[in-house]
């Protein structure tokens, strides 16, 4: 049979290398550790879901990209985000959770857009959401950046910045100017402000058919400039009486007041008077992510709190606040960037090479190393050529490599080559394992 | 608005409740982590693949089973296993890889069966495989119930049994008798041997058309009995010349022999002849791991050695051994049979009730904490509801509650709630951490 069909992969699916995954799973264990360091509980649920639940609420855009088909009767779609099926659980088992209910996702969600370069159809995101029955404490608001501030820390990939606003200060400050029905329109061109400059905004508005004056306070109002303490003064210095601003100025205080209490850095947040996120979604906070020496890639970790997680399930109330890294985008910008760096990553950290046919004596070697939690990897080629064997350890990247050879055996000992420094050193077995369980070894 | 959709899960999709999920996840860690000790690479391969790929192989019953279904142009498929997804990576990117590749890959795959009791359309599989280049050693064949040892030691769902068999023993000694045209339905019925008992079988075989001499030598056969060796020299001493059948009897020999080496206990393992697994698809070693308190769940983890892992997409001779563990469904028959324990299983090791509003106190706790790697819950209620705080804290299960209160606050003290006992302790703050930081803490 010659018939071959071609192995590939699907255009905007990302399938790694086995080293790249490692680097993409050391990303992901680290927010995953984070989230859960933060008390939050893990929750699994299914990709498929019934087209009926899942587009209760979709519409426009995203139910274009929606993977949906017909199995037997039932017509099933594709999750394509973890809010959905969040909202789903969360009504579906209102009696039995706990409120507040804190959990984390982390999971493969589902999008036929256009495949193009650093756009998936198939990606990972990384959720936290905390909900509450009927009311939800601010606290929380200010525990989000907190969570993002640790994951970025841990990450290490350099300087980081929180962007942290409030919905209501933005809707009550255009209430005020009379401008609600351009709200949409004024926030894209806000958002642009940081690209195109404060006079090409200007211009823009004026396209909207804004008047002068109305422009002049808008552009007061986004270049506000400071520390997050001086901008929020500032903001209070304005004097609008709409009590929509003035919640959301007082929310934003006692977010950026509780940072504190947290031990954040300061030069890690700051208010940003010009991120609104999802308009029709978010009420209170939000909240974007910039690394500072990437600020190309865009937010990296954004999100930001509801009024209303679930009303397309249930007639309760349940406000929550959470954010959502897209970690298969940011993972692919990142290794564009060289952001990611490959020193010291190995699947096993010692690869044991067996040039003997006493496969007892190489066997309690690899025992008593993985009983010390050191992951073995011993390479059994039936030929035992040392070249191959030496080429396959190089190849798999341990930083150690355990000859075991018959004069091993019969002397009983063991040769450890440091493979960073080429160097090799001999050591009597007894005097091996002491090492290994004193933990002295630096393996 | 009153048209609620009803927020449903899909039947023969699993969600668990939070504090399931902490069980289900603890065992599947305790898979990954024994599978990454042994070396393996972690694979993530997509959901979904180009249907022309997923279903070279597939057909028949399968087939039917497969979610098919058009995007655009495209004819998608779930994946219905990770062994197809495997084999079209390693076709893929053969001149990239290292061989002997050893990968595990933990994911979701999909069979839409008709659904019932303990049967998942969406279930998680865990697959580990050892795949070589021309030739794989036979070592790699001991190693595998090795791996099976550790998992099922750690999980510690009492006594197990991984029972060892060579299908070209079989194949051998059936092509002796001249009853190869018979052999799938010869297996079929020697593997309800344990249930049925000899009579039976011999009766069903006679069914067959098969010759009483032939019968009384297929039951001298399947009836071996002994511990593993005693099998392998009455095998032997069958005097049987069929090459299949010797090599077999050999290779069985070399694998029981190697796992004295790796020191598995002999009570763990037996070779048994009854066993054949997937008849086109394995051609070597075979496994089977049952639990022996609960021998109704059947094999909770299965596998064996082929000799051509990708057929459909190259020629390259690319022989494998490897395992799977059905998770999912393990999950919910340990689950129906009380196996699974629910001592001490918390998302949060503590919960901190904050009755106070000076948050800088309670922060700095909760980031002490959280440095020394505790997972903490803060339960932030704005009405500080003590009988409210407590009761979220008990449903949290936490074995440990913080109280911090204004009294707490003025003494520079904390109180400790042990949930399990219901004693209540209070430590000076700096002493606490002095605890925390030599790890005296039994938290």
């Amino acid at each position: 049979m010659n018939n071959k069909v071609e192995p590939k992969t699907l255009s905007g699916f990302m399938e790694l290398m086995p080293q790249d995954q490692i680097l993409f799973d050391k990303i992901k264990n680290t927010i995953e550790e984070v989230y859960s360091k933060y008390g939050f509980y893990h929750l699994d649920t299914p990709i498929i879901e019934s087209s009926e639940v899942l587009l209760a609420k979709a519409g426009g855009e995203t139910e274009k990209q929606i993977y949906r088909f017909k199995k037997g009767d039932s017509d099933l779609s594709l999750r394509f985000d973890l809010t959905v099926p969040l909202a789903k659980y969360v009504a579906k088992r209102y009696n039995e959770l706990i409120f507040p209910f804190k959990r984390y996702q982390i999971g493969k969600v589902y999008r036929g857009e256009r495949p193009q370069k650093g756009r998936f159809r198939e990606f990972y995101q990384c959720d936290i959401d905390v909900i509450g029955n009927e009311t939800l404490s601010m606290f929380y608001d200010a525990e989000i950046p907190s969570i993002i501030y640790d994951i970025f820390k841990k990450l290490d990939f350099g300087d980081f910045l929180i962007r942290i606003n409030n919905r209501k200060i933005l809707s009550g400050f255009f209430n005020e100017l009379g401008l609600s029905d351009k709200i949409t329109d004024i926030l894209r061109i806000i958002d642009k402000l940081e690209k195109i400059g404060i006079d090409n905004v200007k211009s823009e508005l004026a396209f909207l058919g804004i008047d002068e004056e109305k422009i002049r306070k808008i552009s007061d109002f986004v270049t506000i400039n400071g520390n997050s303490e001086e901008k929020l003064s500032k903001l209070e210095e304005l004097n609008i009486k709409n009590p929509e601003f003035t919640e959301g100025v007082n929310e934003l205080k006692f977010v950026i007041n509780n940072l504190k209490s947290l031990k954040l850095d300061e030069s890690n947040y700051i208010v940003d008077l010009t991120i609104a996120r999802g308009l029709d979604y978010y009420t209170g906070t939000v909240y974007e992510t910039q690394l500072k020496d990437y600020p190309n890639i865009g937010s990296v970790c954004s999100g930001g709190r509801y009024d209303n997680l679930a009303t397309y399930y249930t007639d309760k109330k349940l406000p929550g606040v959470g954010i959502s890294i897209g970690l298969t985008r940011l993972f692919y910008q990142l290794k564009e960037a060289n952001l990611i760096k490959y020193v010291d990553d190995s699947v096993a950290q010692v690869t044991i090479l067996p040039m003997t046919n006493n496969y007892d004596y190489v066997c309690d070697i690899a025992k008593e190393l993985r009983n010390n939690n050191i992951k073995v990897d011993i390479c059994y080629l039936d030929n035992k050529n040392f070249k191959k064997s030496m080429r396959y350890a190089d190849r798999q990247n341990s930083p150690y490599v355990i000859i075991i050879g018959d004069d091993e055996v019969s002397k009983g000992i063991i040769t450890i080559k440091d493979m960073k420094t080429g160097t090799q050193h001999q050591f009597e077995l007894v005097e091996f394992y002491k090492k290994l369980n004193g933990q002295s070894m630096k393996i």
